[in-house]
């Protein structure tokens, strides 16, 4: 409550002066100052995660932007729709479900069992637990957010709904439980800090499964008399935004990686706040050189999901590895990006309208696996290759990786064909062509301004 | 200062190393430990304040693009200009007149009577003040800007920066002096938290005023020959902006709620971050629902309102209420708002161009009421209906919000009257034809974009 | 880790339960707790510089949409991809050498001469150093990219980035070691509390030096055949995107100044919090009042920028000055930026796109200056003209006005005429006429977007 005009009035009329309440006041005891120093120490974590929490909840922001300037601007109300509304109603079917499945009680390691809708704590540990629940949800919301990229400009809207809850509620809670919920890959050691895996490369790959399913947009890939495939680029409509979105990004980083910490008492937050810059900086630089060698030029969006790759990389090791391990780690993500966009969309000819398969379930391998090799925290047991020259950590690293990518890949195949095959995953050509926000919202993203009619 | 480096170079130079420093300090007492205990808490709440503090600054630029995107683009200089000098001359006027308005030493409970421009506060207690003056003066500003965008599109600029001191300067604080300044209301027993009638009723009812008496648009309400009127839709121009702008407002509510708390050592921090993304969730599905059975489709721009509807809503009962009830709320607000948007714009013909009555007006007495109803919180005196069978609070909520509406309608209802009649309120047509931004500020929003002329 | 779930189990295990805890726990002991009441204030300072670097990082959004908003479409691409790379490169070269030539030991005053790429600090050391350095890499990277804007529109990438380098790794680091790197002129008890000079004149006078051997724009200064020079004013292409840019400095800004105690113990935080706030606010008036003057209506982007000039100029004297002195050093910093825009474009036709010049260097001289004439902290020694009748204090500012003005001068002119001579500094009269997006990065910002032809 705003009770601080209490406060003034009671220091004001003189009733409470410094002097006269030390005499009333008890004398300080060891045991008591020792309490009050505790309750310092948790203040601390309560206002460092709900901090970090909103900064992780405005990367939602960043995702659309990206999304929304990246695609054309016939979908751009669309867009925003399926980025507001799977926060909405993913948050929600976390909060019924999908918190008890991740951090319930678990006897085999595999699912959590209890605390659905956020019952049975008692009233001493519901404070710390709606703390905790707060900086998951974002987390669990970062994840839904990725598909919506790769699945734009042809999903249905009933069915994007559908999805948002499925994911948040039972997919990413269940992997994420054998990682962060006490389950049994963590019990093996590994180590995956803020979630290149658990949020990162689960998003990756439902978006992996979900372009498969819906099928390139069209005129996307064109067969040609000669059996070939024309490969035709669709550009986005509005890079100011998608640029936004990306620094939107970053910056919500600070309270994604930094924030993973769960505790505000500690002395590396520091730490992972250097890494995550470093990261994101020489992700941003290996994409602009890959990309000036490849297309002869710097090329804008590549370089912007470059700076994307390098944070999704860095988000594992961000707390086991050093600086110059850093610049490498994202220096390569940044690399691989571009490769991996070049190769799903020309070799492969999967259509990823943003990137977000190559960013977030590629580069969110590679940085699961560089724990293996760069990590250097003897004392917390996560070595890499490259300091104790074992392949123990990498090992455990990579069975991570395959374990989550069998996982997602199955459960939302599954589920995506059941949609597809129920309620229609795709919309109809005649509403592709003409753009979704008028067929799904009867909306338009820009009225007044004069588009190009085959944009 | 960044007087870093000195410490930098003493922890270097090893003069100061850890063990002489502790052979040179005193021992520690119980008195000297108990004060730095309590000097980090008040640190704790400093930081807290701050930080908060600028998440709600933030909101500025959220309504800004709210505003902007959801009005026409000859018009957009103007509403970027609104937006920046409401705040720039209100928190001038807020310093010289509105805090001590606010919060001055009060006799009758109606009004603040010292501390003009922060005078007469002793050094031991400034810095403190100075901190509280921030938190407060973000809150006045959003009070002010609410009212932006139910006058947008035909509003003087002259009579809106007159508007911006009167609100900022006097009827903001008069009335939060009743509620958080330790006014009557607030000895009554009314509750609330983070201001859905302090601020967002406040402005919610300024703007209906300003509305009315402003009248709507011109080819907004047409009189057809029957008799009938023909309400026609005038789209916004750039709804990836007013997204944005959503998304930057609920970042901010994370400021506005928590923050609100006043304080870093409260254990309901995290509770109230989770009320109100869940507050805000279910307004945005409620929204979307509603649209959806009303106009057959999910609208984006009316979910996009959902949420604010479910932010503002739970504004009021964050703290009081539990997360299931947060969810009720919510959804509640949501729906809410579509049918007043409705109800305002196809009934009353009152042009509101970004529902901004609805949202703050409406949903804020909603929010406000539902404290009566939910409240569960018997620690700090605040039970609602439905826990304890009595309608006393409900009673005490509904009175502040009967108050606060007369408050607020006859002294703007009076104010906007006289300029009216003096300096005028409103544009005249060929300036409203042509566009506000070329008229009143010779600017123009997107040069080089083709535009079509009747936008 | 997200190790919580561990706390999780074993809160619920029953093993750890309260009264156990406090069985099993050692007495506490005076030493023991002092050690923990300094581990909290300092992870109190730890979550502060992360949190407040973070918002100083978010400036590079602000920076991006302010340039990206007033120059035209054609280069959009291109300003995005310079204000992404600026930071990227920018603090990796801050990594390896500009640290260390701004806070590594020093004999001379004059410069640092260890700790480049971060090493030679000892374990203790290493998360303090780590935490400084990301609060520090932000500040860098603004400095870098104020120049941009100044450039905008005509300069070559591939120079830009070599600027970028050279700005980020040697130019800002050496004026800033004479400053807040314990050099010589903060032994001479100068004054910058968050950079006015150290940051924004540095980027303002590189900024100049830029724009003079750049040249203007193509059409921007027109001969004409009695001899007088016709100015035309080109006009940037998205005002909204520059408001946006605005408000998203101003609440960086919020990290800039408060963060600059460097240290979340500080009591002066709020102070510093006000004085910005107000100094921000006057700015924006001084600006309006100053252009509704000069051109007969308040002028949009004339207000954005006297905005950005109040915080420019008081980002020097914040903690210094009086919330009264504030509000008067704001307004000036506005009035000021008006002037000097009119003055750099009208009368020494130097071509600035968005007035970077005025508003980091001619503000940031003029928020130097005021620490000499308002300043007010006798316990800090710093007292200005105003208060004690000296003119020492405005002499010593006036001294590191002057010093850091001709250091960057013939610095970056050397700099820039070197790399006009061999790798160019401006592309060719066809590449800007057809844009930088198409010529530089074969991109376009707006795909689908119909826009006149000659913009």
């Amino acid at each position: 409550m705003h009770l601080f005009w209490l406060l003034l009035l009671l220091t004001m009329s003189g009733l409470l002066s410094a002097q006269e309440a030390s005499e009333v006041a008890e004398e300080p005891t060891l045991a008591g100052l020792q309490s009050s120093i505790e309750a310092a120490q948790s203040s601390l974590t309560m206002i460092w995660l709900v901090i970090t929490g909103a900064l992780v909840f405005f990367m939602q922001a960043g995702f659309a932007m990206v999304e929304v300037g990246l695609t054309r601007a016939k979908n751009a109300a669309n867009i925003i729709m399926k980025n507001l509304m799977d926060f909405a109603v993913g948050s929600v079917a976390f909060f019924f479900v999908g918190w008890g499945l991740m951090y319930g009680s678990t006897a085999s390691g595999w699912i959590g069992t209890d605390h659905f809708a956020l019952m049975g704590y008692s009233p001493d540990e519901i404070t710390n637990i709606l703390r905790n629940w707060f900086f998951q949800v974002v987390f669990a919301a970062t994840a839904a957010t990725i598909v919506s990229g790769a699945m734009a400009e042809r999903t249905k809207f009933v069915s994007y709904l559908l999805y948002s809850v499925f994911i948040s509620a039972i997919v990413y809670p269940i992997s994420g439980h054998w990682i962060w919920g006490g389950g049994w890959l963590s019990e093996m050691g590994f180590h995956d800090f803020a979630g290149s895996t658990v949020v990162h490369s689960v998003g990756g790959w439902a978006a992996l499964v979900g372009a498969i399913l819906l099928g390139p947009r069209l005129g996307k890939y064109v067969k040609l008399p000669d059996g070939k495939v024309k490969v035709r680029a669709i550009l986005g409509h509005n890079l100011p935004l998608a640029a936004l979105g990306v620094f939107i990004l970053w910056f919500g980083w600070y309270g994604f990686n930094p924030g993973s910490t769960l505790d505000g008492n500690s002395v590396d937050i520091g730490w992972v706040a250097v890494t995550t810059t470093l990261g994101a900086s020489t992700g941003a630089v290996g994409a602009m050189i890959m990309s000036w060698i490849l297309f002869k030029k710097p090329d804008t969006s590549m370089s912007l999901n470059g700076a994307l790759a390098g944070l999704v990389a860095i988000t594992a090791p961000t707390y086991v590895v050093e600086p110059w391990a850093a610049i490498v780690i994202g220096l390569i993500g940044g690399i691989l990006v571009v490769l991996s966009v070049e190769f799903f969309d020309k070799v492969l000819h999967i259509d990823d309208p943003v990137g977000a398969i190559s960013v977030h379930g590629v580069c969110g391998v590679w940085g699961t696996l560089s724990v293996g090799l760069f990590a250097n925290r003897p004392n917390d047991k996560i070595v890499g290759l490259f300091y104790n020259g074992s392949f123990h950590q990498l090992g455990v690293q990579t069975l991570g990786v395959v374990t989550v990518f069998i996982w997602v890949v199955v459960t939302m195949g599954a589920f995506f064909f059941i949609v597809r095959q129920t309620v229609g995953l795709r919309v109809d050509e005649k509403e592709e062509l003409q753009g979704l926000d008028i067929t799904e919202h009867a909306a338009e993203a820009y009225p007044g301004f004069q588009i190009f009619s085959n944009m």
